[in-house]
């Protein structure tokens, strides 16, 4: 398996396009519609947020997929189309503008939102620009449109991985955004990936939550689960494979491949929360179980106080400690190691469970850099996890005191 | 039942002190050192954090509390003595170094820390500093108490209260510090109460846990759970009642002033949360039972987006909403109204789950505010909790980025 380039548009037969046309902002070269069309019908997938407050899209697109088919992807970014007024009605309104213009079934497309929750989606402007983001449609689009979902992203994220299922070479590839609203349970607001290997639709739901389950439910940004979070894969068989239908060999090649570009997209959505200057990785390791390494995993990435502490690159191991105690897990304090982990350098700063002595100003190196990992021994078992958030900063702060107005 | 002056001091029989010895700071200005001493033997009952890495002192305090009496509260600022070398013997040092001074039993003192974790606590310099604490213990100590227990607080948290127990006069007051590490399930990280109405272990006991329940418990700063919180009630009964040993009016009486002074001092400690600038009161009505009602609002007031809405007097519903809905209630979204509250007046932004038009401008000036308000009708019974936060602000941030060192 290895990187490749493309994003949504690696794998055979997957055009996409973005364009600006001011739901967003007035600024020209922020885009704010993205489209992603497959040349044939898709097996398709997709794993939505678990808030109870749900944004109208995902209604939609939940009702498009039930036959486990679909072949369009469109999103706008600056309105998120939750709890807003015809919010539905407007989904449906954004399946058929775009279905009809491509000649395609509206029940083929999956319609997804992002930005501000409570307005009205201005829908009139949408349609009315369908026919040009259909024409700018194209196998190189894929940055068009990962650069148009973004709403506080500094950074389009995109990737795409190549391995072989039965000598056919098999494609996988992604466009995401993330920034705000991060948290585990989706932890992403949206990804739209695409994939041009045969594969039956209940294996592609099947490969798809255990992906989820292991990449974007292992990010945190700011504890905050949003009302849009989505995340769908299209496979459109054009590798031409035998169709996975069942587990087996097949199968377990597809699904590491997802699962490899499902985390690393996970990694670039934490690295890039709002305001963050750190990506924070927490490896937690000598666990009883893999369940409980994950949550005191996720207890650490999603305390405030340790992600200002690695902010202000201080080795604060107690905060850390802490977090892990009140995560609900139950361990031994008094058996816990902790160290912190960069490019420059490991540092042990904790030992069954008591501070060890060590050099202040080589600790600040470490967590200085960009990637820091926390390592957690728990000194118990032979489970371990890694999940992944960021630190919180002045940035997230003035980006959130004022984002709505 | 009136609100009165002294504190910890104002309950017949109660003298208190504070001392700067330099665990916390080398200013001489900043006291560390705090002392409590009852004239008599005192019923006495304390509630702890649900943090399983606990620190020390809350071991010791618990040993010392198996029989229900206490006399002495001795506590530190500026190290925590949680999970650091010699923990539990230096907390013991602590309480034998000042019932040896007061010429009492170790066994009544009710030991705490508060600050850095981790670190060793500089027991030689309290033992040494005891006898002066000891040498200014007065009947107008509180001030100097609850100076002495501040971390990173701005305001001290004093506060008493008068009621009358069969024809009696009674009083309870208490200290408290909070400031950051603040998230319910004991929303501080120390307050000591003392009280003259004559009240056996059992009784204080309950009415500590009910009273923590519906105060401290519904306070959240920025969703950590210290290691070191504690809340301790002592009662000397020399206010001369027929001692309150079953529930009943009396018992009745004593609660609703315990509950007051606690919701009052639990409001103090949201509003001093580390950088505030607002006190959020979070108000959720209309729901089919308590709980619900507490969960919701618990989540509301935790949601670093809302928070970070809040300090920059956006009128951003949608993160209100969407924290509801990760909350783990269920409830119908399509019923939800919402509106911002303050002296400034009150204004309507979400009916029915949807958005209204509302004035921006009157909307700023409303959350502008120090208190605001925000409150929620769920319209679906008729059950409400109230639960208090403070905004997350670039002093969050500063403060946190460089605690330690």
């Amino acid at each position: 398996m290895t990187f490749i380039d493309g994003g949504v548009c690696a794998a055979k037969g997957f055009k996409a396009s973005g364009l600006h046309v001011g739901v967003k902002t007035k600024n020209k070269d922020k885009k704010d519609l993205a489209l992603i069309v497959s040349d044939c019908e898709c097996s398709a997938a997709a794993v939505y947020t678990k808030n109870i407050v749900k944004a109208a899209p995902l209604t939609i697109t939940k009702e498009n997929l039930r036959n486990g088919k679909a072949r369009i992807v469109f999103a706008n970014s600056g309105n998120a189309n939750a709890c807003a007024p015809l919010g539905e009605e407007n989904a449906r309104r954004m399946c058929s503008a775009v279905a009809s213009k491509l000649g395609m079934d509206q029940n083929d497309v999956l319609v997804a939102s992002t930005g501000v929750i409570g307005q009205t989606l201005p829908i009139d402007v949408i349609e009315s620009s369908v026919g040009e983001l259909v024409s700018k449609l194209s196998y190189e689009g894929s940055e068009d449109a990962a650069s148009a979902i973004m709403t506080t992203d500094l950074t389009k994220k995109e990737l795409a991985v190549e391995f072989t299922v039965g000598e056919k070479t098999c494609k996988i590839g992604g466009i995401a955004k993330g920034s705000g609203m991060i948290h585990p349970n989706m932890g992403t607001m949206l990804a739209f990936l695409t994939t041009d290997c045969a594969i039956c639709p209940e294996m592609i739901q099947k490969a798809l939550v255990d992906a989820t389950n292991i990449s974007f439910n292992r990010v945190s940004v700011d504890g905050d689960t949003s009302t849009n979070d989505m995340l769908s894969l299209l496979a459109n068989g054009l590798a031409g494979n035998d169709e996975i239908t069942a587990p087996g060999a097949d199968y377990d090649v597809f699904a590491e491949a997802l699962n490899i570009l499902c985390i690393e997209l996970a990694k670039m959505i934490a690295a890039d929360g709002e305001g963050a200057t750190h990506l924070i990785i927490c490896r937690v390791a000598g666990a009883k179980n893999e369940t409980d390494a994950e949550t005191i995993s996720k207890s650490v990435i999603s305390s405030t106080l340790t992600k200002a502490a690695i902010f202000g690159a201080d080795a604060n191991w107690g905060r850390i400690l802490c977090a892990m105690g009140y995560s609900g897990v139950d361990f031994d304090p008094g058996k816990v190691a902790i160290a912190f982990e960069s490019n420059a350098g490991r540092i042990g700063v904790c030992e069954a469970g008591r501070g060890l002595p060590f050099d202040e100003a080589a600790a600040k190196k470490i967590i200085s850099e960009h990637d820091v990992t926390i390592n957690i021994d728990l000194n118990a078992g032979n489970a371990e996890c890694t999940c992944w958030g960021c630190d919180i900063t002045y940035d997230y702060i003035k980006i959130n005191g004022d984002y709505r107005t």
